[in-house]
């Protein structure tokens, strides 16, 4: 039976639509029997359906703070001018993942998913309900980037337009361990009880370490130094020190999510690497790329530094490296400043325009 | 009654004496009612008491890196020509600490120690045993670094010349944080049993999560993307991949370690701030040094990154900023690459050998 998580709601996380794509073989070879794909989509397909603007989600993340953050009429992402469809990552608590559905793939029983799962389940989405067999441009952060990469290697006929932020078409060593201590945290809990709890809460400690690292990873020591929490305002909460800030933003973020949805989430990370599609050259999976490519790190990002980013560009063929500036490190991503939110619209609005 | 634990003998750390310094009292406000510092010498005193230098140890580590990696004849540190005092810090595991004290400090029991603790006790120690009032110089590397930057504000005239390598003279809050995540991930296991376990194995879960963590920040991103652990030999084992070396070589270090130990280092380190010498005064605790200085961040740390280094050196009249690469990070302390430690020679040659 599926757990009740007021966190993945549209109350919580806005509206959205869910769309089923039938039996679903993954990768790993595992089958999700109905997938459901959560998704959200703000304009107007045109007519030739040439307009439209795929964004995939980043790890613990949902449509929400695409819509928030990143879309809206004069920004580079204008619902007036292009159809974009925000498509929850399979696992991510929206689209099918183990504490919503029910039957053989709940909970602890739930498939191994892959970045290339997700990219053909949105590729699926795309042509049976909108019909769109082109996209004008992909779109993602983080996870989302690795989705971004996969999409141009898997498809470079169907994406013109790239940009992957802070994120590697092949994930690292070291960021693999990274998300390893993450995973560790929550499945170290007593309470996750193999996966098997009744409530996320069961997992609060778990959730807690998790989010700590988190803290010492996901933002930068110039954030932390800076005291920049400072400038962040949530309603109905406040901090007053690095201690409060971590408590009630980054412990609260995290204690309100599913476990296991955060371990799929997590092992998928681990995997992303283009180079499954060319019997694992890089530099070949990269050079099949034909749309035009920005690579745009974060400088202060601590787990997908600028130049594991750059090596990766530099294999591209119509790319280019556009490194943008945030004090938030990788978390610059939610878009805590107005400066780096106007970096990343001037480099999208510059690429999107683009002829190709 | 003291726990049993084979890492911390002489067949383990090299010869080392114990020195007593009877009834020593605590900044925080305990008692330790006969402080023993563990402390190996190299070379001859001067008549004069003219070339000591003392060498503080960082976290978890004992006399013993310092010994084979940085001592030797014809290097910088050279006990041809200099009386080089190595003192493990409290709580080290060789002087005294919680699972090698008995009485009324034993375990869970041991009381918070400071930085400025054990530059007290140093102090002591060198009057006492050896009659040394001034040194030639200190030479610290992370909670090594913390007791040099202690010692050249705290006893501005009884050091001469000072070299900071890997570590600030206050502690930052990402620095903090960090910690908070190693400690935690021991106190989290239930096995350490608040601080009353009957073996360090006990606690090897803890441990291991806690060398994890370390994996990550300890070392760099380069370190894993080169693979440079294929760089790294140790007697008896070997490791053909990442998790290999992580689980061969960090966590089998940390194993061996007593959790309580790592405890009372930790929450030293985070703490570390010679601005308590002058009401929380930064600029004026680094503007009271006299020695000559050179400040050592090395180039790829990230948790003591060369800018807080840099702003820290820059509040210190006489000093010099000296960067060293390790693509080691943080633990190219351990001196894994000569190109390293011939930087670092280079830079002491200099330092020891200047004009003040």
């Amino acid at each position: 039976m599926a757990l009740t998580n007021p966190f993945y709601t549209p109350e919580m996380q806005g509206p959205y639509e869910l769309y089923g794509l039938g039996e679903f073989e993954l990768e790993e070879g595992g089958v999700i029997p109905d997938l459901q794909l959560a998704v959200a989509t703000f304009g107007t397909l045109d007519e030739d359906k040439g307009n439209s603007i795929l964004l995939p989600t980043w790890f613990s993340g949902t449509h929400l703070t695409w819509e928030q953050a990143y879309i809206g009429p004069g920004r580079a992402l204008d619902p007036d001018k292009y159809f974009i469809v925000v498509v929850n990552q399979i696992g991510n608590g929206l689209s099918t993942s183990p504490h919503n559905t029910d039957g053989d793939i709940a909970m602890s029983t739930f498939p191994k998913v892959r970045i290339g799962d997700d990219v053909r389940a949105q590729q699926q989405l795309l042509r049976q309900q909108f019909g769109i067999e082109r996209l004008h441009a992909v779109v993602g952060g983080s996870m989302g980037a690795q989705q971004t990469w996969e999409w141009a290697v898997r498809f470079p006929e169907e994406v013109l337009r790239a940009a992957a932020i802070a994120g590697t078409a092949k994930n690292t060593p070291h960021d693999f361990l990274f998300t390893q201590t993450l995973l560790d945290a929550i499945t170290d809990d007593p309470g996750w009880n193999g996966g098997e709890y009744t409530s996320n809460t069961d997992v609060g400690r778990g959730l807690a370490r998790h989010a700590d690292i988190w803290a010492v990873m996901g933002l930068s020591t110039e954030f932390w130094r800076t005291e920049f929490w400072r400038n962040i305002e949530l309603p109905d909460v406040t901090w007053n020190s690095a201690i409060e800030f971590k408590d009630r933003f980054i412990r609260a973020v995290f204690a309100a999510m599913d476990p296991n949805s955060l371990l799929v989430q997590g092992w998928k990370w681990q995997r992303g690497d283009v180079s499954r599609n060319t019997d694992g050259d890089l530099a070949a999976a990269l050079g099949r790329i034909t749309a035009k490519m920005f690579v745009m790190p974060i400088d202060e990002d601590m787990f997908f530094p600028v130049r594991d980013c750059k090596a990766e560009q530099a294999l591209v063929p119509n790319s280019e490296l556009r490194v943008v500036h945030s004090i938030a490190g990788h978390f610059g991503l939610f878009g805590f400043e107005q400066s780096y939110l106007q970096e990343v619209d001037d480099n999208l609005t510059e690429l999107l325009s683009s002829e190709v």
